[in-house]
């Protein structure tokens, strides 16, 4: 029996980078968080610890900055996809990376100047906003394929009613009651791969979104799934710039409060939310033409 | 020397109530945790463990969801004070009561009916604010006195100018450099005093949140402490019904990347968002008419 | 109505000094976490932005990174103590200090030098001790006044029998039935008052920490207050620097799982270990001959 | 282009089994976080909500609490193993279980019965133990194949010398100066592949915990890649039951702080230990006699 090294990476994880541009007096601001993972000639620095083909991680964590600085930062698709080249193209012993991106929202604060006066958004000053963080991962390596996968999480939603669950398997453990309405809420946690790397993906992450919280909107649901696959199709059926959808969306279970100890009904008015444990739904809708995914998903 | 019961209170944490209202097919959700706290006659249970003076925290739980259906809830102060004097009206040996209240809130989700037709909402589709959580704390004691404390926490805003820092005391410790312009941002966590437990809680919440906010991004600022103690002051001078304001604002700093080994300027354009450690400015601003706050802050 | 600056302070949370110190080839490394607040003539920072009376946070960040070159760090206590005296004593403008520290413990590791030969501590690697953390607030004031509260957290305890919960108040919403054999559990926050700053403080720590830890696990408890007050008696009856002890304790619940709908029985066997609700359980225990607490527990 | 569902899986996730045993009057604690998932003929489900082929994830949130009684639960392998083919074996829908358990560790409470009595351990008394958390994940599918890999993370780990960091690719972006001696400390991440189901798991995980903390803290370290291969192949050599290891390990930079602004030298003796961004070294060590892994990774 041998020891050998099997797939590896490395590389600098959350580096927070806040991007201020002054347009006049209106400013733009840009939050994000950069982790980047490199792998290639590895097996020195394994085995025997010669740093020869290291790009330390802490030019790495330079390079975001002054990637920021030199070519600014617009969508974080493109971000990445600049990076990712960066790192293959520019060091014979970087085969392979993987660049990804979180980004944080932020709103206008909008003031007003009297009473009777309508607002108007200050230039410089901002809310975060705390719906979804947009994400994405990109891999670019030396035979100059590039994937792109976007994505947001923690955007949380919640159905009170249209949402049935009945006609499962029932075994020797099943005790749970076949409900014809109940709350559904989840956390949607949804990644989707481009078909290509030149996707306009300011316009795609909106609409995307859109899909995925209207579909939830307005699927009736028999069960979790059927309402995850809704929403993959939607995005699929609506954006051709994707051809496949990746979920993974929790129960976050709402459970009806017995309150006939207290002589009161419930009529689907008072519920106590639950945290652990939850129901966990995975799943991947896609197009039957998608091209091969290659590293994407890694 | 003898070992005495000091100050002591037990009470259910967080327990979680979701109440959904149906009005037509148009819902109407609250989301809301709630945490009470009893103390009284506590002296046997501390000292021989005789439960004879105690109401289990189980009970408490289910009181909050009792009264969430017996009635209603609408605004969070009220359903606090609803609470707290139930606890101390309906039992002799509890003689006060805290009842804190958290509200997180959701949006309708907007659908559109087709590509040229505009948006509506969905009446029973919901999307997580992730905007500040809103927050109060009632206590009541058998002396029939009520105070009430509303506030907010997680309002996360960020002026990207209109910021300096000079003028301060240089020990041997200093190395900070003076700057005449800098990111200035922060989370706030506000809680203002009520004058009496009957404002008109949720268009009070309302109109502070709006002036928290407007101070915050108007104040052209030299220090965190005079932006707020400006936040504090405007809503003393705005809102009659409140007569006391706490703050706790952590200074999230943002710190100019120095980018000129890259052979670079960085004329305050990209910043390295930094977690720990961070300043942390606490300050109270009050009417000098304010009644005496009693256990309001408690 | 006039607006009117309330109490205040500010100052540099959560800076993070590890320092090691080399002992010949054996290292010794002290993890703590320094949080400093000052307060005093802040009138005019707040007013008008002049920050001629404000040491910035930068620099008190910068004094205990110094301060644990130039004195060293052996008890967290003692520590604080140096630095709160000399924010007091080195600036006219402050007029009081509050500094908090906490501290993570580190195990060394121990290794073998081949199969039949028993273990040796390696003098320079550690493994973090995921034991309670240990804690400190010290005041001190330009009267002279420094008062010293020692603590500790995350201290998690179970007893899994020993534990009865009966003979409490049933109103209209009771549904818990009475227990005389229950799992009893709780994370410990525990701080206690010293009433001297001259306390022996590392053998302090552990004789208090060794009280709180054999009360918990002697007592036969009637009611989770009913502990507590035992852990807080047993410190001051044993250790007489400590005047005063304060507690708070989640009722960490653990449910028995109804088996009976699969045809068994569940003899304090199978436990729901429950996240929310809790019940909280806070109180304090002191010397009838305790000295004034002054700003001790701020 | 047709839309077609990809891979996919559904369960109950985090569901807290907490069993005590009695053994006379000594008591046993285990204490474990189980998740389980499942696939296999769900295109219903996810296409027209049809959930006949849907064992519901309440059920198996009774199933692990219904095991634990009627099977107890010794290692988590086993219990995983049993939970995973019982879902196969007893639901012709299910084709694919997949089961993952967390357990945390209590030790007994020592008290003493007198001044100069010697310990004794109380026998129902715990405090949780903050030493790592160990972790299963176990695969069962209906062709009979069963993949076990078990784990540990959060194993925090410093060696404050011993390390040195040199030799790397200096490229235009490039600020770090090489060292000779730093710190070196990583939260560990491991989990390794067993060559069959039939290990003796609870030996087998204290002796490759032993092995990785060994070869942490006995590796002359040139990289943090260079440490964690040596602790892969320690294991590798050490443990025959294993046959692959994969490890994440963020490097937890401890920064020398810049004292002589101060007037003072700084030999290694203050850190500053920092949050973000940090390195993170992801790698595998595996057998060149390893069998396919199948799906055990998933």
């Amino acid at each position: 029996m041998n020891v050998v090294l099997g797939p590896n990476r490395y590389g600098k994880a959350e580096t927070r980078v806040v991007r201020v541009v002054r347009d006049g007096g209106v400013h733009h601001i840009k939050d994000i968080n950069v982790s980047s993972a490199l792998s290639g000639d590895m097996e020195d620095v394994h085995l025997t610890g010669d740093n020869a083909s290291v790009l330390p991680t802490d030019t790495q964590k330079n390079t975001a900055y002054a990637f920021a600085r030199k070519y600014g930062v617009d969508q974080i698709e493109d971000f990445a996809i600049l990076l990712a080249r960066h790192y293959v193209d520019s060091q014979p012993s970087i085969h392979h990376a993987r660049v990804e991106i979180e980004e944080y929202f932020w709103d206008r604060i909008p003031v007003s100047d009297g009473p009777h006066l309508g607002l108007r958004d200050k230039q410089h000053s901002f809310v975060r906003s705390g719906r979804e963080v947009r994400t994405c991962v990109v891999h670019h390596d030396r035979d100059g394929r590039t994937t792109v996968v976007s994505g947001l999480k923690d955007l949380v939603v919640l159905n009170s009613t249209g949402s049935e669950f009945h006609g499962y398997i029932e075994d020797e453990y099943t005790t749970l009651k076949p409900t014809s309405d109940r709350i559904l809420a989840t956390a949607v946690s949804a990644r989707w791969r481009h078909a290509s790397d030149g996707s306009a993906f300011g316009k795609s992450y909106a609409e995307v979104r859109r899909c995925l919280i209207e579909a939830f909107a307005e699927t009736h649901s028999l069960s979790l799934q059927q309402t995850l696959y809704a929403m993959g199709k939607r995005v699929l059926n609506t954006r051709r710039e994707v051809c496949e959808v990746r979920m993974a969306m929790p129960n976050k279970h709402h459970f009806l409060v017995d309150l006939e100890p207290f002589g009161m009904d419930n009529p689907n008015e008072v519920f106590y939310a639950a945290d652990r444990p939850y129901g966990l739904i995975e799943g991947s809708v896609l197009s039957d033409t998608a091209p091969d995914a290659a590293f994407a998903w890694e």
